[in-house]
């Protein structure tokens, strides 16, 4: 490595180029050039109002710093190994650009600033995209919804049928789901918005700068308070891999539904050509790759997550070079959660169908409605407990003779309870059992309707806000 | 176990002992006794108050239920493991001191929302305590930082001296990572302090219940709008997890910092023997304990947060047993991050003094204020990155002549550039180079005792706000 | 706290009463005070054998530490949190018993390589214990096995039908993973069973001891070769961890089977009422706990893993206070995994029943026989391939067609490919089906059959070599 | 995406194209080609041996098969992602080359058994590679051993310095700790190289195949016993992250030693220009960026042991796609634990010198002789608790007064005690201190010398072994 680095003069013999490659950041750092190149313009727009330097010194390094935006987007910029980071390597190409005025761009920052400007300016834009995306997952759901309030599909606790309810109410519980993510997401682009810049490598600087004008440039939406905080905080960077994994927890539950759906046992979707996979030998195969690979992918995202906080875990202030290994996993993150939004939200707009067919015979032939028994008993004054106790007896009875709770005769009934009357039947017809569930929140019709209506009419405002 | 279950007429032989041990959940659940007896007072008040059942009944109800209150505290209420859980074992003697009409308190809700109800009126509960102790520890931190805001410490990154700072600055800093800790309970406070009571099993219920008012008589802000995500989020916990993890990095990075001062080679502080221990054969030692232990506990709360995102990963809806294991997690969690806050709180307030003339006598032994002649040359029109190299090169000379940057006579400096003048020498002398470093948020005196100021401000806008 | 700890000589005051007990380990690491009296025992003896005291004065040691081991048993030792950790709490009894020559028996070890000491015993003990479980398991899944060689199950990929399998084939592969996992054991329990006792407190001792007859009388197989190694290394507890996480994987992928078979789309197995639970509201619901519990316990074992190896990480040479919080996850996950164990393997041999017409009539069913068509094709010289291919298309034309593979005429098969012959019935029938694929390792019956022999031939080996 | 797929002809619409490139694993599993290309060879000979496909078959399959390692080893080999996987790809491209023949390749075997072959050649051969890397590592520390037996070092518990240890004898405790490293590997080597080729999809093949015979030809020691077991076992990937990252481990515990030693506190060693980098800002600074980004990256290890484990949890037999995800965690720890060891060893070697005056220094201005007056004490028959009570109290009179241990005059020693005679000054100078501790494994010098020796042999003897 002939080059000589930047912090070469207190050096006597240059890097080991094994060490050198281990040390260098370029390779995956390079995805924050635009940001790192939008965050020297301000810096130096910046220094030039302040007259640390010129304002024609000023005009020069903003004018090369976009012709390397150029040159990077025409691909003519690709900096090697040797330039150990991004950062270096823009200012040594703007140096040759621009000449000796390009070595005061970094009067009155450091790297440690720097970088953390950078990848604040990236996560914030990736938080946007992903909040879209998480919107798009929602009118996917809700458009089914809209579709299904009154397809009744059976309801599960322990994977045992529980109660039938609402195919659009049991959508629905994902869009609630996706909703308190991008209410997360919200709150962390707030703290992810904060400008470092001008903290210097951790102490700020004797220059006077002005780190409110540089921060408005920029977007940010405040500063922060502590220099030191300033260049080591990565709280931002942990809290998106949290809210990162929980995206992924409610993806992989919906997948692993999916995935039972689809199996021949449950049968309730097909799923179709454009978005299902098949295998090497068996002809007859059809699977559901897309749910299976993001249920998979969700412990990757964890990872990323146990990761970053073994990295901060007992470093002393302020920037350690542990810090860089913050990157590849914040990238994956999100190239991992968008991937699988998109891939979920396609598969569920165009990839599967739901067997309506199959769904209402399902919901007819089990004794999903016990509860409805019970509380017919309680509601005429049984005490819940007591009514609840019969009715277990009832199911017991009745799976030995191979019956379901509709086939038992009106004597049958009375001779349980003396309050059971001919209304039972219309108590326990799945249609009715789900209805009646009028509760706030409870998948009765009436109540769904009402959810997708008021999470129509939230996501509405909200966008208002947002664009 | 000759008792019978609350569910067993639908069964013909009780539990095999050895499984009725292993799912038990009374050995932990008991903690939550107290929250779950308001929370059925509560939804008795609600049942009376919509006519399910009678005022009477709800009289009744609610007297029993504060009596197994009384008991509990008393140390007179005990259930075993032939309990099951603290739901069952409450029912149960709740139905032996009322009678029959016990048995009404079930209806219209289950245990999936009740356990719902009460693991979130417990965490509410601790999120406030343990903002409550945050607010002591920088508290603790503001104590030292208004006494130390002119004692100069050293600066550093990557462990190597930087820039001296002031040692106010340094310890503001976690005074500010503890505020973005006390802000983000404040927002999962929000996101916990939401009613599942009525969401039944999973899907609502048929009797006629009031949900709002239930989640009014019990200070919850809102209610869950779908009932199968009431019953199966966790996310609330999920978060309490994130942000106690967060909590654990920033008190394992001073507590790292404490260790280091303490020992030897650095002797930056005095632990007094109160908060220090002893070795059982090396007579002479005296260890940091407290923050050796709190660094390791970090560990222990990361491994919370990574049980429970397992544990959530690719559940079907609704409730699975699998959701019985958030519960030890957590309360392990409150009580390592309470522990830990209390512990180190003292240890800061009590337990150890800084030793400012040992402090002094590092900043001036040392290069840390080569920025400043880089910074002096800048500020006299030298381009940054050349002053900066030129530095570099005076510092490689000294250290080969063992000297300082203060032992260079000024024709020394002038040779290196005839831009050097007398006032070179004020320019680096520690106390001067904190003090010019006067960017906003910067370690300059000015800058930190503004930085104190402020923090007290909000701090007591913020109690004020919640008090 | 009014007791004099064992370091206060060198100390003023005494400890903060809060401090004393966040710093105390008595209250967990009592669960080892067998080990500890053990480990003093033979301690001693080797101090009387190496003259360092005399052999009355070890014999004299020796009653008192096994009073004190009576004591426990009975009750009637139960050392409170002013005594900081078993190790000090055994010393001072021992004193109270024994006079002055109590103290002497610290001599030449320290409580680093004394802790470690017990640790390592405890473990060994519970490594016994857990592979003895596992050796159960594999027994329960034999049994199952032998019954079931010639019964028919659906084999999946995806969880899509893939090709009928033996049941016993099914079961065979989770009795191998305990194969494997014993066999880990086997060889942690290896890197266990070293003793460390005499490493003193980082670097060995000034007095003649003899390690290796300590070694000797405890039953370790060898000694730590480096002093530092030996009181700071916890490799074997994270190794101990990651087996146990490998155990409970293996036991959540059987978990989530049985979860699958006995909800009622499967229907393939009846939990019996010893081993399920049942519902507070749904009297119709018959819940399988066991496997749920166990797969939610998965993650709290790999957070054990986690939080070790967070806590180990970066921690400098040699015993740091950090290791102290080895011991709870340990416990913990021991507990986990025995109980674990000991609940899926009730649950397997008495809890559930495999409901084989059920079984037999899914196998009927569906295209599983697909791949088998083209391996007909393929070994009359058809290209895998293009026989694949082939019949892809007649899996197509079937499904629209609502027909199964055995309903195609013979007419019907050779429009498709001269090739087909009468045998193509007996061919795709699917005992016969299973029964072909008889390659090694494969699900022919032939080969089940032999692998059964197989493995209980290994485990009566290796049983005998253990016992 | 106009390519057909292998398994469209069951598909009647191509994949939506954002899905296919979700799904392709082509990206990544290029980096297995030649596995997979040395695993094709070996099924093709075998289905020729067994008569499956002709001789001139077979020998047309293995020279197309060499043609495509050829044309990729020179570039030409390129598949993107409509070839969905490395598979797919290879097997096309041999169609092409060898016409209808290569579509025989895949009789009786699957993907699944495939890539599990494939995935284990790759690990066996990195495990090796690290293995021989984890040799390096030990002769770099062995070299500096053999250097320093009598140059003395503080030796640190709770970094509180303890007492003094030979230099040697810390470094020999990585050796020990890499020594375990290694034998692991050497566990794991055995249990990843085992063949599940031939076990087909889920079930084994109706073939006649020789599965011997391919494990043979691919030098794995054993094939798997159950086909279902075969493949969906990733026990052997997860227990190599597990070592991985009990290697990163070790790693972060001596990078944060050098960080330490490398501060101006320490000062106990100095990096050389080759192997440290500068600051941006501050001229004077050389950063131990290698052992920072050791410790950093060792998060990233722990993090993919994470996801691969929750990625298996809960997993139901046999293969499913999340599977798929195991690769780049596995691929990504082997380039870490490669470049870590890597790194580390070039700085042992050739990166840093240990100042020995200042360590000389060091170890005489302490009080980490304290035990070794007990020692002396109780070697003249002083109860040690009773010797180590006296000392505490000397050392806190000594420090008050300003003194060490060694400025005591003899009748102040014996003013403490009487047994004190003249021979003290002796018994407490930091050289005798180290020999004296010349227990097994203990700091010794005849022990180092010993422990050095001993390694040494026991490395030839493994490594003649292996080669």
């Amino acid at each position: 490595m002939s080059k000589k680095t930047t912090w070469s003069d207190r050096f006597e013999t240059s890097l080991n180029p094994i060490i050198a490659e281990f040390n260098a950041s370029i390779g995956f750092d390079i995805e924050l050039i635009e940001y790192d190149l939008t965050g020297s313009v301000a810096h130096a727009k910046m220094l030039a109002k302040t007259g640390i330097i010129t304002a024609e010194e000023g005009e020069t390094l903003v004018k090369g710093l976009e012709q390397i935006r150029q040159e990077y987007r025409a691909g003519n910029f690709n900096p090697g190994v040797e330039e150990e980071d991004v950062h270096f390597a823009v200012e040594r190409r703007l140096t040759e650009i621009v000449g000796a005025v390009g070595k005061k761009l970094h009067t009155g920052r450091s790297r440690n600033d720097q970088v953390g400007t950078d990848i604040r300016l990236y996560l914030r834009d990736q938080i946007k995209q992903i909040q879209g995306l998480l919107r798009n997952w929602q009118l996917a759901l809700l458009n089914h919804a809209e579709n299904h309030v009154e397809t009744l599909i059976p309801g599960y606790t322990h994977l045992q049928r529980a109660q039938p309810i609402s195919l659009a109410h049991h959508l629905m519980a994902y869009a609630q789901m996706a909703q308190r993510d991008w209410q997360r997401l919200e709150q962390i682009y707030d703290r992810t918005n904060i400008s470092p810049l001008g903290c210097g490598a951790l102490a700020g600087t004797t220059f006077p700068i002005d780190r409110h004008y540089s921060a408005e440039l920029l977007g940010f939406n405040s500063i922060y308070e502590n220099s030191l905080d300033g260049v080591s905080d990565r709280d931002f960077a942990i809290e998106f891999l949290g809210t990162s994994s929980l995206i992924m927890v409610h993806l992989s539950r919906i997948s692993e539904e999916m995935i039972l759906w689809a199996s021949q046992e449950f049968s309730f979707i097909t799923l179709k050509d454009n978005c299902s996979t098949g295998s090497s030998i068996m002809p007859q195969k059809k699977n559901p790759d897309i749910p299976e690979l993001v249920r998979g992918k969700t412990g990757r995202v964890f990872g990323h997550l146990q990761a970053l906080l073994t990295i901060m875990k007992g470093l002393p202030l302020a920037y350690n070079k542990d810090l860089q290994e913050d990157k590849e996993g914040i990238f994956d993150a999100v190239k991992t959660v968008k991937g699988s939004l998109e891939a979920m939200t396609i598969l569920l707009s165009e990839g599967l169908e739901f067997r309506t067919a199959r769904l209402e015979e399902a919901v007819n032939e089990d004794f999903s409605n016990a509860t409805d028994v019970a509380d017919y008993l309680a509601s005429k004054g049984v005490p819940f407990r007591e009514a609840y106790n019969l009715v277990g007896k009832v199911v017991k009875t009745s799976l030995k003779a191979g019956k379901l709770l509709r086939d038992l005769t009106l004597s049958e009934w009375q001779e349980l309870h003396p309050a059971f009357e001919n209304d039972i039947y219309e108590a326990i017809a799945p249609k009715q059992v789900v209805k009646a569930r009028n509760s706030y929140g409870g998948t009765g019709f009436e109540q769904v309707y009402g959810a997708i209506d008021n999470l129509k009419t939230l996501i509405k405002a909200e966008n208002g806000v947002d664009s």
